[in-house]
Formats: structure tokens, sequence, C-alpha cells
């Protein structure tokens, strides 16, 4: 349904506006991890998450009548942004249906891009229903966050950067830690690697009791988490893995890892102090998984994916108040 | 005494190990300065900052023998982790003077990469008496943070690049901020834009008080600062022009700009919130300049170097907590 030449043209249609975000390392960073740690820092894209390439891809490989009508899109808020913004470069309407606890950023953000933001309560009310008759009355297309082959090639841009970085790095064999909620950039780059960089294998990195992929790949059965639990790790909370996605990754990744919210904090304050770059607390669950699971882990480096630096300021003040790190 | 043909000879001894770093722009930094923004992450170079560019430059171009004994250098701390960690790479001693109020990420960070660390009392001492000293004593090549050719052609590889990157974004006459303390990064930046990018043309940034550059300029004589008032900009205080910088910047340069350390302390927040980079307060201060100075600056876009990155948590904080940005 997705396969490597759908990536290597989401990367032509993302060429011209796509930003390579760089690979980045520390010498502190690695004597914490005890083995190299790179991180790819795709909070640095277009929106501060890696969402916005997944976003253009699906746009951009609309037929032009049916994308002029506009998109919607129903999101915990990077998938907002990344959609907001690519509609908004692309000239056309966007609608986004958000979780109204959503970090006040990111439905600040949604707004500010031009899209018309509906709120809707994501413990009691199911998104997919609301969203697919606001798409139905509108006439608008769903742009879906990960089951959607378009949005999996787009997302699936990351692992072909990262095999080219990751050669020039010196590393060839070695785990790739992903922050991972429906799957669209674990799947999308584990697809990548299988074709140019078969010794990078994608494990999805998840916050605990959110860990259905973790589960998931443990029992080979697509398996819901147990959830119930409050997270900080908005971006990647979600029930299962994706329809789509899951039958791409219970063949590629490799052995799913958990971390708890503190874990993600600290990885945030490291990220801080020693990447200089912005992570939010999602975004830095593969940092943390890293840092904190490396009896998991084998190999002499490990790549990570800095996923996403939208993060409130009070929560990034609790990181680098209370992490140890 | 510097030209561009040691600028590019720099670039050559730099490719195997720089960072190339990212030019990054927001819609709403845009919309706040009402122009474009493009802001080049020197941050996320090694060691936090623009600094190991000329160390590795100056290191490098050292005949080998001269290089075994060793290296020296005196500096708040950007410079000093630059030489600590250039010289790690290079498998050679380095020991360095730093003032004991440089901030603590600073000097550990310095001694963590294998330098030996010296401080003394930036208010009562000279260091470059006790520099000079030192290094006469233990045999070891300092390494001057801007006077000294090797490290502004270093420091004239971020123009290099700037040239490219500003192309690709469309901007071919524009202002660029840069923050300056000795004038090392300018005057190489100056120098690598008359050759490669002659409608961008160089303009300092300093803290209030230690406006230097911007006296200098405006009066066309070497001027001291009129200094004694403390700043958070720890990075770029400096008494007066450099000997072999101010030649360079008082021909190529346009006028400076200052900024206050609340005007930095909010250009760091929205460099946290909107482009996702942790900047320190001198390495805010073009930012800071683009965005409370529009009035002194001409053109539909401006391009603006954030230099480091190496902030004490608690600075940081109080740049989130207090700015309004």
């Amino acid at each position: 349904m997705v396969d490597i030449s759908d990536i290597r043209a989401a990367a032509e249609r993302l060429a011209p506006v796509v930003r390579r975000t760089p690979l980045l390392e520390s010498p502190f960073l690695n004597d914490l991890a005890g083995r190299r740690v790179l991180v790819k820092a795709e909070c640095l894209q277009h929106t501060g998450s890696f969402k916005f390439r997944g976003a253009w891809s699906a746009i951009s490989a609309l037929d032009p009548e049916t994308r002029a009508r506009g998109v919607f899109a129903f999101s915990s808020g990077n998938h907002a942004q990344g959609v907001a913004y690519a509609a908004k470069l692309h000239g056309i309407p966007a609608t986004i249906l958000m979780p109204a606890d959503a970090p006040k950023l990111k439905l600040a953000n949604t707004a500010a891009y031009g899209a018309e933001v509906i709120t809707y309560d994501r413990y009691s009310e199911s998104r997919e229903e609301i969203g697919a008759r606001l798409a139905a009355e509108r006439g608008l297309t769903l742009v879906r966050p990960y089951d959607e082959p378009m949005v999996i090639a787009g997302q699936g841009t990351v692992g072909l950067e990262l095999a080219e970085q990751a050669a020039e790095a010196g590393v060839s064999a070695a785990d790739v830690l992903v922050c991972t909620g429906g799957g669209g950039l674990a799947s999308g780059v584990a697809l990548a690697l299988a074709a140019e960089a078969p010794g990078l294998r994608v494990r999805p990195a998840e916050p605990e009791g959110w860990n259905d992929w973790q589960v998931s790949l443990a029992s080979g059965e697509r398996t819901p988490a147990a959830g119930g639990r409050a997270t900080l790790c908005d971006a990647i909370v979600t029930p299962a893995p994706g329809e789509i996605t899951w039958p791409i990754l219970s063949k590629l990744a490799g052995p799913g890892l958990a971390v708890s919210d503190d874990e993600c904090l600290g990885a945030m304050a490291q990220a801080f102090e020693r990447l200089k770059i912005v992570v939010e607390p999602g975004g830095a669950a593969a940092l943390a998984a890293a840092l904190h699971r490396g009896a998991e882990i084998e190999g002499d480096a490990v790549l990570v994916l800095a996923t996403g630096g939208n993060v409130d300021r009070d929560v990034f003040l609790r990181a680098l108040q209370t992490a140890a790190g």
C-alpha cells in the first residue's frame, strides 16, 4: 500500500519546502548513554515537528480540483499545525478538529496558521466520527494523521535523510528509536531504511501505559494499550497501532521501548543543555529511551528521532526545574 | 592580513568536522518583526557556539610540532569550549584561563572537554597579561579569541554558508545582524560576504553599555565602550574593537545596534517558542535587534546569527518566566 517509490516521490514533492534537519551528537550524551547517541532534530522542521512532511506530502498529492476545496484533519496538535501550514502554503482552506485540552500553544498556533479550529473532548467523543461527519458535510478531504499512505510516504522522507546522515557519521548498523503514536513516522522511516540502510532498525518509543506498540510487537497481535492514565506525552497517545502502519511495523520493527514522564522531562533537559534544542515530552521519548533503557539496546551507537518541540512554557520550566539530568 | 582565500582554506580544514547549521524561519517571527527574519542557528554547532570553527581553524593551521606541544586560550566561555574540544579532537593538551564568574555550565564543560581550567577575576586582573605569561612559561601556543587571523578565517566559514543559504531562501540584499564582542565572527563573516554575497552587509549587535562597535563605527574611531554595568550577555562583553578586526569592520560593516538584557531575554523566549532552539543572552542580541530595532533596519528581510546556546538553567528560566514575548 506504501512502498519506497511512494517515499521517493514524496521527497521530490517536499524538496522545495522541507527543512533538512541536522543530526546532532554531544560527547556528554554519549558518555551518559555509554554509546554514541545521534539525534535527528526534527523539532526544527517547519511548524516544530515532522508532521509538516506528511501533511505536505498528502496535500501535494491531491488532484488540483480536490485540493482546491480544502482539507480537514483531527489531531492532538502537531499534525494539526502541519496540515494548517501546508494548506496555507498551498493557498487552500483547512479545518482542524483538536482536543480541548491540547497544549495552548498548539491550539493557538493552529489558528494562527489560518485554519478554522474546532475543539472536542478527547475522553468522551470519537474524533474519527466527528471528523468523518464534518468532512462529508463540508466536502473537504480528510488528511488522516497516520493511517494514510501519502502521509506515511511523507514521514518516510525522514528515513531517507537519516540513511544518508548515519552513513556520513559512520554508522551502518544501529537501532533507530522513534517516538510513536499511530505509527506513521515509524512505518515510513522503517520502509525507507529497509530500502536505503538495511542495517538500521526502527524501534518504537512510547509513554508507559500507552505502550500499545511495545505490547503488540511482543505478542505479534495488534493490541490496545492499557491506557487510562494521564501523560505529558500528548503527541503520541494513541489507543492502538494503526491499521496500515501495523502490518508494516510488525514486519520491520524491533521491540518497543516504554518510558516514564519523568524520564521524558529529563531527556528534555538533556536536549536543552547538550544539544541546544527544544523538545516536547512526546518528542523526547526516544531520547529518554536511549538514556534510560540502554540495557535493552544493542550496539555502540543508537539513532534517535527528536520528533517535535511544541511545548508550553510551564511544562518546559518543569523539565528544567525538576530533572536531575 | 586575512582574506577570502584564508576563509576558503579554513572551510576545507573544517569540512570533515564542522556542522553546517540550518537557516531557520518562522512566520510568527516574521509577523512580529514586520519583515522576514532568517536565523542561522550556530548555537547548534559543536560545543554550542560558532567558536568551535575558529578554534579548529587555528589549531589545524599550526605546524604539527608546534601543535603537539598544546594550546592555550583565555575566554569567558564559548571560545574556551571551542578550543578545548578542538584540542581534544586533535589529541593535544589545552589550558584555559576563564573568569571566575563565567557561567557554571561553561566552566564545567570546558573542564569536561579535557582542558586544564585556571580562573581569574575579570574586573581586577588582565587576562592578556596572565595569558601571555602562562603561554610563555608552558611553551603553549596562545589561540586568541578574535585578534587572530586563523580564528577570523574559521569564523568566516559561517559567512560562506550564509551566502549560500540566503541565496537558497531568495535573499540577495539584506542586513546581517551579528552578536559582536571582539569582532572575530563579524569580521570573518563580513570578509566572506564581501566576496560571495556583496548585497549582504554585516551589522554588529551588542549589549547596551558595551556597544563599543556601535560607538566606534558611528565616530569612525576605535573607541572603548562606556562599560561598567553588569550584563547577562557575558559572551560578547569586550572593552573595545579588536586591533585586527577593527580595520576590517570599519570598512565593511554597517551601523551597530545595541539592545537591553530584557530584550535579549525576550528574544531567547521567542527562539524557544518559534524556532525550537536554545540561545544564550549574548547569542540572542542579534535576534533582539531584529525584533526591537526594526526602525533602524532596512529591507524586507533581515539575517540573524544566533551565535551560542551555552546558558545556565536559571537564566533560561528567567527568560521564559519574565519575557512577555
